[in-house]
């Protein structure tokens, strides 16, 4: 392993100020439900230039509450960079330079592609608590859909953590020729019975939420503000390592001194609180997007067709495959990701595994890491390398 | 290691049906938190017979939710035993036949014992969110109280798993003198940054419900019902294993298949949704008392005031200790049980540590366990040997 030091001038940097941009696709599209969209809208974000043979492409896919801003800024003051900023852009993993990357919102989401905030055309009001239930097969359908309007005929990478993982390994299933390579990070072959009880329990905070009005709230002016508080303290919490929160927080006390009261006593719950209200009131995300999210990494289970056999669910695979996991992420835990390993392998399909130390639980995919910047560049680059871009 | 064949006519027995009694103490209590309550009542049950030197006593303390009614039935068609059932009896690990056995309810809790819906002698109204911080230091100090009544200057054992273990470790740091062994089980030595949070998110789905009332709800003839609801579906989650819940539920679905609906769709949201329901309504635990319990467990930390020096908080106690841990247990994981042993190691303290194999995460130390079983019945045996029982 070679630790390379940046100096000042070629630290990796932005990709700068982006602008979101539209596709409205009219064809009617049948759900895995079996309800029908007639026509729905994709935002999406692109960085970097497509090759002339449209064979640098890489497809970002998000995850619960994450959309198409990957990476950039949105404005020449914008404070905040995309997502994945630390892995996208000139010179950094996913190298801008060198790469055409896509982000795209999902369907279902709500930062701008078709979802239960949108005006459903049939009640010219918003679909609400009747925006038919998505998956991720549906996503990559879509996402598909895009990748023809850009011309991209098979994708370099498609990539993703968590819930985006699951959407990488959805396309490599069923588009086995229309991407050399999967990055799957943090994710898992399926929930757990652990995994989907969180789940449940955010997903009742939201509807036994008074606020929730059935799932009309916005018909009624008003948010499920406590539901989704509450959604988030726990989602948040699951996403950090008790390792991780104990360095952060410990038990320090907010006022030094104990005060036996409900008032914040805990640094910690200080923290959880500001996370939980922040996103309840200043984040704008719908609560029934919430909702579609989490049920998308519900029913996420290619193996289910196939009598839980993931191998022959991996089988139609012709990508090559990396595969990272997080020491202390314990929502997506390094074994999920083994048995992803493991049923690749045995499915006869290359893949690299990488199981990175660090104390920042599920999050981790997210922040800055030197061994995972590594391995996702060494990676990237060897795609570079294989085509010849 | 012996096992022991139990044939059906010497199998262990139930301790029948028992009746509460109830010690009514008028002196003037003041708490750790500096309220003073003018008066309070403590319900207690008693199994087995106190022997003339009173040297055969043990004291039994609860858990968040739990209460005085350890073992026995109330009635003789009741089919629900005492919480500890599987532990206390004529024959069982505690035995009846040999020991004079306790439990309690805890002030601040609202199974009998004075708490929020007790009527506040000053107002004539229930106490409600007016009923003061409890710790378990208060708690010793109110048992201390009922061992003086009951004519019990020594208990040969105070035995408790979780927040109960905390109890247990109290006892034997202020009132060294008083008890002979401590048995802490699923237990530690406080709670982590991450244990603190999952209470915070509890309390917080308590407490935004609408019908919490800041507290007022009994005045307002309601009940915060879904915010239990959250709160035990919160708790259970935690309490079992992640295997043990793979185990039982897997992604088993319901109806058999996947109905893309916010219903039920897998076994295990069903039991999730049951058991909170079921907490929410059937219970009748006050929502006033949830929240206290929960800040009982976030404040006992006795290496506070010690510098966060444990082996220092530890020094004054001359007990004998049992620890005892449960391989899955994530919320009171062996770790934490480790680090009160090594603790009382260094405070120069006797120590035995059980680490039990057991898929059931942090409710085993309620639940049948052959090696657990034999590992506590070994332990009070040697306790019945040394004090000649």
């Amino acid at each position: 392993m070679t630790t390379v030091t940046l100096s000042e001038s070629n630290a990796p940097a932005s990709v700068g100020v982006v602008t979101p941009e539209t596709l409205v696709i009219d064809d009617p599209l049948t759900l895995t439900c079996g309800a029908v969209l007639p026509s729905y809208q994709l935002v999406y974000e692109t960085y970097g230039k497509l090759n002339e043979q449209a064979s640098n492409a890489v497809l970002i896919c998000h995850a619960l509450s994450g959309d198409h801003h990957a990476a950039g800024y949105h404005h020449e003051d914008d404070k905040t960079p995309g997502w994945w900023d630390h892995y996208i852009g000139p010179g950094k993993a996913i190298d801008t330079n060198v790469f055409f990357v896509v982000g795209v919102n999902n369907i279902g989401s709500c930062r701008g592609s078709t979802g239960p905030a949108s005006i459903n055309p049939a009640t010219q009001q918003p679909y609400g608590p009747d925006f038919p239930m998505v998956t991720c097969a549906d996503w990559v359908v879509t996402q598909a859909k895009l990748a023809d309007h850009l011309g991209i005929e098979q994708w370099a990478v498609v990539a993703g953590g968590s819930l985006g993982g699951m959407q990488v390994q959805q396309w490599a299933i069923d588009f086995p020729s229309r991407l050399k390579h999967a990055v799957i990070i943090a994710s898992a072959p399926r929930l757990s019975a652990q995994n989907i009880a969180f789940n449940e329990v955010a997903r009742q905070a939201i509807m036994t939420d008074p606020e929730f009005h059935g799932g009309h709230f916005l018909a009624n002016n008003t948010i499920p503000k406590q539901g989704l508080m509450l959604a988030r303290m726990l989602g948040h919490l699951t996403y950090l390592s008790d390792d991780l929160m104990g360095q952060k927080f410990g038990r320090e006390l907010r006022s030094g001194h104990v005060n036996y009261s409900y008032d914040v006593e805990f640094q910690v719950e200080s923290y959880l609180r500001y996370q939980g209200e922040k996103f309840a009131t200043k984040s704008n995300f719908d609560a029934n997007s919430y909702l579609l999210m989490t049920k998308a990494l519900d029913y996420f289970d290619p193996a289910l067709e196939h009598n839980d056999d993931l191998v022959a669910a991996y089988a139609p695979i012709e990508a090559q495959a990396l595969v990272v996991a997080f020491t202390t992420d314990w929502r997506f835990s390094p074994e999920r990701s083994l048995e992803m390993v493991k049923a690749l392998r045995q499915a006869g399909k290359r893949v690299v595994y990488a199981e990175v130390e660090s104390t920042h639980g599920h999050d981790a995919f997210l922040l800055p890491n030197a061994y995972y910047e590594q391995v996702f560049a060494a990676y990237m680059r060897r795609v570079a390398v294989e085509s010849a871009l």
